[in-house]
């Protein structure tokens, strides 16, 4: 949807995963390096419920771009016109990425889906959002077509990095990369919305001016730097809250050892006898 | 050759390739999980024959392109002029093709040719299809041009993915990427012909105009979200049928135990001794 | 800053960088063949030393850029105006080198930080350097646009490969190839400033020139080639060097040897006892 | 140098490289299979030897491109203007194969240069020559710009698995894939010496015809199709010969063992004892 809420919409679905991911890697990560395995059962079902949620989110989105009043209500061809294509293609967008979603699920509730579809079903997902986006911004003033075409890098790149995953699984850094470029694009789909349909009223931008187009280009690395802020910031915060949780929870075992202790050096006084030294 | 028929030979060509190995790739995952490696003689002989259809098809695909009524007739150049190039350029797709369908045959038969030179070769083939279509579709309409140069995303990305299993060899992710990529291909030729040579004397497509390149856009995406499904499918299928054969089997051999055990404890009885129990 | 000393600026930095590099690689690698660990408490001071110095390094880019009497003074809107974008570009490209050192700062400062973040941030901060030049020489005259041009192969090329770096870590092939790069960079920002703005007041270059485009292209191509030769050059010398220090201490270590076995030779005979051949 | 001789000469450089490598790398690697290490110090003989010839053919180009009548003898710039450019291009391609073999001379000689850096110069070698041609062919007539760039998909192709090549060293089927492009380099430069300059005096393609470009790019093809085919055919013979050779010493020596049991035998009937059986 050519307006301010069709940016906000996938930008708010690209931040909420990012953010989400931002959290649950270093999470990941971490256990896997402390070794407690025995938090893979919760593991398994959090990845359910995520992949779950990745499928739910651009369902919302497919019926967001159907079933708006200026939509093509699942109507595509009438009266020798195609209707409303950019919302269809928006909505095959959407598409992908509720197949990526659907893909994990069966991931880990089906056993003999093999390691790996998961990723390639995803690196599809964002290479075909690429591909639609390449081909869609075709007779559109310079602006709209330069700040649509700046979101290639960020897709483009993820799906290169999210194939590389089919091969290198697991590995932190690609998957910081990936989280750090999903929020990119959920920053970057609102300052598109900002841009060329400004919510509050605001003058128009001049969709000409080359500085404007060199602006936009230096704000899109900063939506960048901004990202990768993000990550480190909640990369560190979880290291802090699990460093602090397993202190407690030593603290509490040292407590509790030191009251055994106690308690047995007293009934070794009681008895009179030298067995607490033994 | 310019016409339906042109594109239906080689869209089923792809079409029976990428079906018969959305079957194969899983039944051969599915084994080498269960380490029953007494069938790779078998195998052996299926890659053989599937290597010769392989290399038949081609070589059909040649024949037809060189001995139409209007094709070269394997003449290349008389009177100063070049006789029908386009021919003659499909015939060198093709022959690529044909020349990978002996390169496995003989990865196959001939023990000294190196693993991997088949996947090398059969990488060489997909990029030489897409070279020539790349340089194929120039002075033509848009809609033309950009229905062919779609195809392209499949052919390189395929390449691509082939050149990778040179080095991951028989990983079933890749496998069923390639799969699914010769699906689409074998589809798409379909839909070109559909589009472009209209066999059951529809009107034909506009092809300046803007709204029929954007359906096409999404058109390709959804053909291969079919490619996928129809990969995901057959997998599935595989995978119950072995289950299935695998209980039977089981079954048979746990009634046969039981047929045995009771004949044994039968013909003890008979002999009144205790033979059976020892 | 478009004059000699915003090249000079910019190519002293990445030589500084690069002849230390070609210092750093080879010495960490006859090392690491050597086996001698017990200098890695002193490697990982020299890192953060030079992590901090690659901080400092871009800051005083960023300062220039923005402090010199024609800069922004760190304005960046103002009357309806974007206020010399060409300089907040630069020290946009200066800040993510500045954030790739402060990353391999905290790579070896903090320890929970994964391995391969550094190597990350450092090909995000070379690849957006390129992203931003590729946006940056748009409306110029064709050399000044060909002449930054060329830079782009150097940047994109490095950062790709120091994005492998990233799986690969501690490849001195990786190594000395990204060294070799960045030296390229510096060498080639000073031949820009050279031939766009003529420090000695020589005549301009012509612009329009097909010539001078294929003189820079080959010029390039020589400064590689000088690249190579310094990286080749500084390797050889490290090389000469470790192997005459390890000399003089293996000879001292003998000497040493000598002395004490002549001394307890020396004593032995005093004391009149066999002991020494004990 | 733009007539028939300039294409031939570096044609013959790499066809006499390519043949050479479609005989050593298959001799190679039937020699590792059979596990024979003997061979290796005659190996590294072979190798220098190679570096030396890919050194030399180099220079022989740069002087042959220099010292042409209509050759620059050196002289780069003079009154004012750049003198014939063009050759020191082509110097320059071949200063970077020259230093390329250089290096491998150095690899083997030197045992402190790291494995890897030959594969790396020869990939910027080759990168090198496809960055000049690139920028080559501006302002030419449509068939020689055509026929030129059509090089840059087997160069740039090279220049990628070469570089792969650092890191899976001794891949056999990335060793023939090079080779194969090295001889399809050979030949295609003879192509371009006879399409462009025909040396028997036979009339001048017309350079703007659209079917020409469409056999010439066929015709590439084709040629990689022969350099496929003269690699297979080596190959095969190489490891016939090995059969053969193999053979032969193993017939000698079941011989000579014949010999020697006959003559025991012979002794034992002399001595009249059973030594022989013991």
């Amino acid at each position: 949807m050519a307006n301010f809420k069709g940016h906000a919409l996938p930008g708010s679905f690209f931040l909420i995963v990012g953010l989400w991911w931002s959290v649950k890697y270093p999470l990941k990560y971490f256990h896997q390096k402390g070794k407690r395995r025995q938090l893979s059962r919760n593991y398994e079902r959090l990845e359910i419920i995520e992949a779950a949620i990745r499928t739910l989110l651009p369902v919302i989105g497919i019926l967001a771009e159907q079933f708006v009043p200026d939509g093509p209500h699942l109507h595509l061809y009438s009266e020798h016109e195609w209707i409303k294509l950019m919302n269809w293609q928006h909505s095959t967008m959407y598409l992908f990425f509720a197949i990526s979603g659907i893909t994990d699920m069966l991931t880990y509730l089906v056993s003999h889906v093999p390691l790996g579809v998961d990723r390639l079903v995803m690196a599809v997902a964002a290479f075909n959002e690429g591909f639609l986006f390449y081909h869609h911004v075709h007779n559109r003033p310079p602006l709209d077509q330069f700040i649509h075409s700046l979101l290639l890098c960020a897709v483009f790149g993820g799906a290169l990095s999210i194939f590389l995953e089919v091969i290198l699984r697991d590995n932190i850094v690609l998957e910081l990369f990936r989280t750090s470029l999903v929020i990119l694009q959920g920053t970057w789909f609102w300052q598109i919305g900002f841009v060329l349909f400004p919510p509050f009223g605001g003058p128009q931008w001049d969709q000409e001016d080359h500085a404007n187009l060199m602006f936009i280009t230096m704000c899109f690395c900063w939506h960048y730097l901004a990202a990768l802020c993000i990550v480190a910031v909640n990369y560190s915060l979880v290291h802090c809250l699990l460093t602090r949780l397993k202190r407690r929870r030593e603290g509490e075992i040292i407590g509790i050892q030191e009251l055994k202790s106690d308690t047995t050096y007293q009934k070794a006084l009681l008895n009179g006898s030298d067995e607490s030294r033994m």
